[in-house]
């Protein structure tokens, strides 16, 4: 049989535009990383790395989900009586059972790419593979700061909460990193008065850091947007959500207020009063940023901490959640509509992670986009279980199919990890891929600068247009 | 690199049996438009066209949605104090922005089939095509009558009142034209017991087209007869609904009656009596279609008027829809099972919006077949947004692997505009180059006879047989 | 035009490395059937076919809905007037209309693969296919256990219910067949407290099999328990149930056991009482299952019985039921979880029959793995609608981008046909088709040994080693 060699340079390119597409236009263009959960203490501190486990392992959910679902006892996952080097060899042992998966290609991706090991990882390669990129790693231009430089990453924005006091970014700031590193506002916890006490401390909290005293819903709403002008201040123009599904209901200020006393006094808000506080929040904090030119993300769709045993062992975000089947159309539609019908509707970006209603998010943006923005409401970019081939491939098909991909703001990280950056060239591949299918097709014409121009803006100029944030110069 | 023509003669047609069933079998079939939403009085008048604008953009939501999404104003949208040249230059700005959306293709293969134009549409080309469609519209044979004659458009069938008076139906019938134009019975309003306003300005009105007072259910069912049959009188056999989905509820003749009273009274149903009601009418209005050998409609899954700003200015279908998620299965399936089960289903159409919900609807058709006709209950193309190439491919590809391709009754335009016949040479090509594909893999033997057929059928014969609608002689 | 020959050796298989995988890694596995719906008396007995009809139509409510679909009337389909010939020349005559309809496929290798029959299927070759399969038939080695044999099916789990005495297994076992044949348990009777008609004489054989009086909720427990031992000792390691899906409730034991008392005295439980009856009966049942080793199987999403008039003439099963869209994620993300909480989750595979949940699914699956077998929770493969091309592609798709395809237990028949063995060729080329495609592509390594073993793991080695069963030696 003829040769085939393992993620070849053209990998995933099948035609001549396809290349001619990557390599010309994609490639060629700085990474705006628009939504993450880097650690900004650690770009501030230009951490450098103890070894592979630690930049590779350490952090990653996707990477402990793949290695429990090969049957991998769980100290040998995250254990802490177990050795850095042995939780590796566990996980090189069950790369090669990923076969087909993403974490196959971004494993193999990452190693290439930050260290040139281009060895096929398995339990045989793995020693060398350890002792080659802690060698790499030793190297001085191996820092966080460093890795943002060599990825030519302009823009950074990570994601925070509102009582957070920004001191990292005001030092990454200042210390003239040529990548910008901007704060998101997420203020999941204002919505939480189903659970007094996470609510109770998240209030007191935001008191301090707003210097204002939140003794009712009123006082609340104006320390949030006290928090929202330090952001504004610091160059963030994001605000981010984390939401099964926007609630399809209704809530007076009243009763907003209502709930809120109750709350605070101890008493746990129902699942009706929950949803209808969280419209009333989000309607509010929808009108802030509109006030302030911001761009508002909805990541709808997750259903999360689905095992008790590994939430009390290890607290959220363990890699035991999964996609949801939520009703998503007419609570999104209602929202997005009454911020629309009083000019109060910031751009905003729909992240949806249930593939089965793409259809619904694709078609849900064209209902209420005006001459703000190109794109003014966007799809956003295949998020969590659908950042990998046939999930971007869905995304991209029913942007195009219902909406315009020409003005798509294109990929982020949404990572953890700082050896994520190799996903931008997965998707510019994939984006590449189609589009230049399409043009040897003849369903595109083979227009250089109308089709090149389209890459161009998808990789970084549209987001650079769009988001109205400070790039860096790399 | 090579070159690579845009929409070239074999266009979607990637393989050589594909084009053979194209050319030798798809093509040469005349058109049976089974269900669009033309204007009758246009028809009747034979309207020319003042210039581009009114026949190719004065009427079309599928282009306002896309010059929003490309932050185009309002004013140049569907403004009335803008002018027509202007609206369509913003219009041409757009074009280029729609690449891979089905917009990027209709808009080019409207100017070609229908002027002959084949340039690149964009900014710059913009004044050309403008003159040179404006001097073939001025043509006598550029009439509304005359786009049916060259497109070999042997049936329409409108989408029609119940309180019409289908005077415009009557005048084209004694017209001689050689398309017949049959009326759709769509009783949406017999619906709106929620809104009392809009429901008994209906019941006046269909009192006055029956010539029966409405004073109770008994009477609007009477009337509602009396109108069915003159729609049959006029040669229409199809009936045709828009719904959200279809309740699963119940409701007995002494409920229903209620609500109606209630309603007449100028007292809103609520959501549940609104179910109970709606689903007692498709009831009785499934039997008639079955007394008198009709095929029903159902179009379903449509989240409408998204966007109060914009009904409020423009309107009903103001390009403000979109796709909802709502239960369809269980309610559906009762509905057929009740009218089955005293052998009053009528042959029936399902269409689905969502995507998602395609293996739903294309296994509920196969619950209800009987010998009244082969393939009785039948799974409609792809609709409004999956009027497209993956969504009509989905829909393909479900009916074949869950259902009976071979006896599909196929494609329809749906469409207001006059200029939308190009979907049937689009559905006709992804059809052919499905089934070529199969052909050339194998998975199909290579038989003209049988293939060949059965692209024949799914273009026109089947309809043909299926509807029992004279058709014309074109 | 090229010669095209239908289903050739090679079909399905599109690349180098498929045609390799499938013929030297897939085909020489044998067959590990672990769930399917196989007379087990059939097997007893040896039973001979009279005739095609007989071993091919008679059972299989797949080819009555294609037939109903094609307008033929019932009497043809299932009638007890009209002669065995007849109904297979109905048969014929359909299938020439279930183009690009796995029926098409299977119908062509059933009678290829079992007869050595190659000839194209249709009304003019029906007699002569009559003929030859009639006369192969009559040959010693076409029973029931010759089947077997020849199909190298060294694993049979059929479909039981706890009451059933399992004396045909018995017999089975006393007979030294090659091939082992377990039973599986199947309490879906045990939750019918919604019908206590159903449920009382359910409760009633129970209580007769095991020789526990039923007479609370506590009997109700043991008496199951005693015949899950029985299953044990007869080799017995799978449970099964089929669900619409798993409610979202909690139920207590004083709650279960009044609605137990309820239903024991004739009282039908509500909609609520039902579910939470199930939930409580579903925990029972899966700690049972984490006792003994077994594996629980789900089958989700159906909505069975849409058809009263065929329900009441032909019973379940009778090819009326489609595919459901009822919320899954919740209930099954509680249960699962519920379960693993106390270390009670036993390996489980989940079938879904809505391909929108493929994700759904795919991702659940992840929640709850750990160290007590590779691939613990299984999302099982494509069934019933989905036991086709389209289908298969996906959930093998889902599955490979979620979670680990290398772990995954592979095809079974779930089939009332001794000559459904032929869906495991087409899945096994299916699966190779997909592997050599992403070999070729560069996206997975061109290594023998890794790929080639993925594949026999998935065709035969990960369900002998899954699910501890004994397996034949053919």
């Amino acid at each position: 049989m003829k040769d085939h060699p393992f993620l070849p340079e053209n990998f995933l390119l099948t035609t001549d535009w396809a290349r001619t597409l990557y390599f010309e236009h994609a490639a060629p263009q700085p990474i705006f990383d628009y939504h993450c959960h880097l650690p900004p203490d650690q770009i501030a501190s230009n951490r450098q790395f103890e070894n592979l486990f630690q930049i590779w392992l350490a952090g990653d959910h996707y990477k402990w989900r793949a290695m429990r679902s090969n049957g991998i006892n769980e100290d040998l996952v995250t254990g802490d009586q177990t050795s850095d080097y042995d939780k590796f060899l566990a996980y090189a042992r069950t790369v090669p059972r990923t076969l087909r998966n993403p974490l196959y290609h971004w494993s193999h991706l990452e190693l290439r790419r930050y260290f040139g090991i281009d060895l096929v990882i398995n339990e045989a390669s793995a020693p060398k593979i350890w002792e080659l990129a802690n060698e790499k790693l030793r190297a001085p231009e191996f820092t966080t700061q460093g890795i943002l430089r060599k990825n030519r990453v302009n823009v950074v924005c990570t994601t925070d909460d509102p009582v957070d006091s920004l001191e990292h970014h005001i030092a990454i700031q200042k210390s003239g990193l040529p990548t910008r590193v901007h704060p998101t506002f997420r203020p999941d916890k204002a919505m939480t008065v189903h659970a007094p006490a996470v609510f109770n401390t998240w209030c007191d909290q935001l008191a301090a850091a707003s210097g204002v005293e939140v003794r009712d819903l009123a006082t609340l709403l104006e320390a949030i947007d006290k928090r929202h002008a330090f952001f504004h201040s610091l160059g963030g123009r994001l605000s981010d959500h984390g939401l099964e599904c926007i609630p399809d209901t209704e809530c007076t200020e009243t009763a907003a207020a209502a709930i809120f006393d109750a709350a605070r006094a101890g008493k746990a808000a129902g699942p009706d009063e929950t949803a209808r506080f969280t419209m009333f929040m989000m309607l509010f904090l929808g009108r802030l940023d509109a006030k302030r030119g911001w761009t508002k993300q909805l990541h709808l769709g997750a259903l999360r901490n689905n095992n008790t045993r590994l939430l009390q062992r290890l607290g959220a975000d363990a890699g035991v959640d999964s996609i949801g089947d939520f009703p998503q159309a007419r609570g999104l539609a209602r929202y997005l509509d009454r911020l629309d019908s009083t000019g109060e509707l910031p751009k905003t970006v729909l992240y949806n992670l249930n593939p089965a209603d793409n259809y619904v998010f694709a078609t849900m943006i064209g209902n209420v986009q005006d001459d703000l923005a190109p794109g003014k409401i966007q799809f956003g970019s295949g998020w969590w279980f659908l950042d990998q081939k046939e999930g971007m491939e869905w995304q991209l098909n029913a942007l195009s199919q219902l909406g315009l991909l020409s003005r798509f703001v294109g990929m982020l990280t949404d990572s953890r990890s700082f050896m994520s950056y190799v996903r931008h060239e997965y998707f510019r591949r994939i984006l590449c891929s189609q589009i230049g299918a399409d043009v040897e097709a003849g369903l595109i014409p083979a227009d250089r600068a109308l089709v090149g121009g389209m890459i161009e803006d998808i990789c970084y100029q549209n987001a650079l247009r769009y988001f109205g944030l400070e790039a860096g110069t790399l």
